[in-house]
């Protein structure tokens, strides 16, 4: 990780939604592959030959992201040909923040399981959605 | 808007995208739902009563969000019904930050239009999708 875990900054980023992370650390990527192998992962890059819509996320699929800065290793990518994935953006930009990034892979993968355990309505305050 | 656009943070924020950006000011609401009336709107909002994957989103859809503190006004919601549309989320949680859920939002209506004229893929610096 680019960035400390116990920053205050970070804290205060992740405001009160912070209680609600179910977070596992690992010391290294190789430790984090060798206690996941046989899993299934995607990895997320604008250097990957698919778009990541067109794959289905299993059960249970790991998607990986690189740093803000660097991305994912070339190396990492291109042994893994088939299950890397690109968002689609224009040619002229770099690449969308790293926020935005996993914002997108996330929804897409939640998109394909249909939201689990999700609350897919709201409600208002002042009105009621049944008088429409 | 909840902040100044000439900002020197906002634009070191746009980095060097700036000039890819594409921007049309209106001085309030009123005057955008004036100029724009008989074209297609949705609402994104935590308190709508869709969800915003179970919508088509015709071409040249506007989607609107509202500011990070206070999201959309209830009238505004509660007088468009079959448009207000809200990403599923956690139920304990409040809402997702309004960048990520405006990235969320693009791209589900990105998708659906397949990607018009945007990069699908990616290529690798050091190595070859060929020789994959």
């Amino acid at each position: 990780m680019g960035f400390k875990i116990d920053d205050r900054k970070l804290k205060r980023a992740g405001l009160d939604y912070w209680h609600l992370l179910d977070i596992t650390y690992y010391e290294s990527s190789e430790e984090f592959f060798a206690k996941h192998s046989g899993e299934k992962f995607f990895y997320f890059s604008t250097k990957a030959p698919h778009k990541y819509t067109e794959k289905t996320y299993p059960d249970k699929t790991f998607i990986v992201f690189g740093k803000e800065t660097k991305g994912l290793p070339e190396k990492l990518l291109f042994e893994n040909p088939d299950t890397a994935v690109r968002i689609p953006m224009i040619s002229d930009a770099r690449s969308l923040n790293l926020s935005n990034s996993v914002a997108i892979g996330v929804y897409e993968v939640l998109r394909q399981w249909d939201f689990p355990e999700l609350q897919e309505n709201g409600k208002l305050r002042e009105y009621d959605w049944q008088n429409t």
